[in-house]
């Protein structure tokens, strides 16, 4: 059974919802997501390693939605398998087991990306 | 008021308890320990950016002693000022205001590892 | 693509599954329930103000069923677009960018019930 | 409606990206899941305590694949409903009414089992 | 024992350490700062009901100095001790007994409050 | 240096402020804290084994005060250092190395109420 189609859906279904937050016209919420969008940008700190940051905090927080976002800038970035195995173990370490259904979800999404 | 005896009293306490701990003999944990600290070792990602991943994580997670086990192994590595705060930048957009707390205790502990 | 089935199916499958726990006969399980319940009425705080502080504890918590519960109810006390952004806003600012997909969640949820 | 498939839908899902995550080679990864394994195995406690120990701790840290594989686990050892209900009261007492949704979630995947 | 210097201590030290982090010059977490300042100020929702959010938002992710920060702001904007009780029962409730703890903190904090 | 005054003062602070909590009067928290109390008292499951469960719990979501109350009970149902050293890996490997600072408490806690 291929799951293609859960990035993709993924990715649309953030899209039109972001939008109809932004449409909301709350400044604040607005500011925030602006704010969120650079934090990732280079800096004293790599673009990539702030990915890999965003894709281990996501991890050990343990959200699907967050970590499907992170893979994606990741994989722009150029990030490699082994970091990105590297990286997951680094939050399977600090997370726990309780991690290891997300690990699950990156891994499948992460063959979808590639492919 | 000085408080970096903080960070030094954060040492002895913490080797000092991981080797009862240790002394308990018991296998389970033992491992736990060992795969805890090769997480960190050069790889595929070099030990300072998954000194990195663990600071972010430890933020985004709210654990002071980890905060502080991680600014110190990062300084180890040659992490700068600016490369610090970038990514607890990071830990602050991802994991909220809830963090701002540790972020002070961050600030506080790595002035006490630069003096 | 209309979502509305979701709200609808969550609330069947929240009653359904509510009796089936209640029916198990245990007391303390059904205190809580009786608990849960009382603890949103009106009292020094209005059942209004004591479900938007549900809706924000559900949002920085994470919980996209908890989210839809306190939408409904916060909906039937009259609650205005306006006091749900600023109360998602809120949640968003102490919770931090891991919170932003159960942002887009409520915001889904959210014209659903108006429609 | 029956919702059997989706506890059978759970293992063949679980089995299978285990298997992936397992052939990405990485030896702490690897490890990792030696260890997990290992934690539920009789001992000082009883591999039926120690199944009902990730129940609870898989219930107050709210994760719905975690409850799925230790509610499977506890009931190859034994454990009776009336003892999942006083495990899951645990939970609920702890953790508070956000673990609701899994309490729903644990009951539904019960009677799957049972059946 | 009197502990009214704790309440005193941690608005000292939360002074001194926020206008350290702002000296820092990271822009991102200055802009966040402001954020979190602005997401409490009367608006389609009341500074008093805000402020109460951010109560229970932090009670129920049990962080007590983000409580001591939120009990002085509502002390501020009048919320009396039944209001209180009942907000923080509100956290007990969704968040469970782990909150209890934090309960203790937060009325003996207000107890210093109003003397 | 001798830790003991720290279990002592823990346990007076602790009946010191549930008094206070419960003279507030609040039906609600009153009734909560009842509850508290009897899910760990025997039933299906002994209370020995309900309060590793509690012990577990508040290991897997950290929180001190909460460890200290349970290894007091856990204690006065006769559990064993050979079973709390694996009750506690079963925190451990579920909870990851984030829970590490915990067990440091736990084992330090423990040696004082052996003593």
């Amino acid at each position: 059974m291929s799951k293609r189609s859960d990035l993709d859906a993924f990715q649309r279904y953030r899209e039109q919802m972001n939008r109809r937050i932004l449409d909301s016209g709350h400044l604040g919420i607005k500011r925030f997501f602006n704010l969120d969008t650079r934090a990732d940008e280079d800096g004293a700190l790599s673009a990539k390693t702030k990915e890999l940051l965003g894709l281990v905090a996501s991890t050990v927080l343990r959200c699907n939605d967050c970590i499907d976002y992170h893979l994606i800038q990741c994989a722009e970035q150029g990030v490699t398998d082994e970091e990105f195995h590297e990286a997951l173990n680094v939050a399977l370490v600090v997370g726990g087991s309780i991690t290891i259904p997300h690990l699950r979800h990156a891994f499948d999404m992460l063959q979808q990306l590639r492919e």
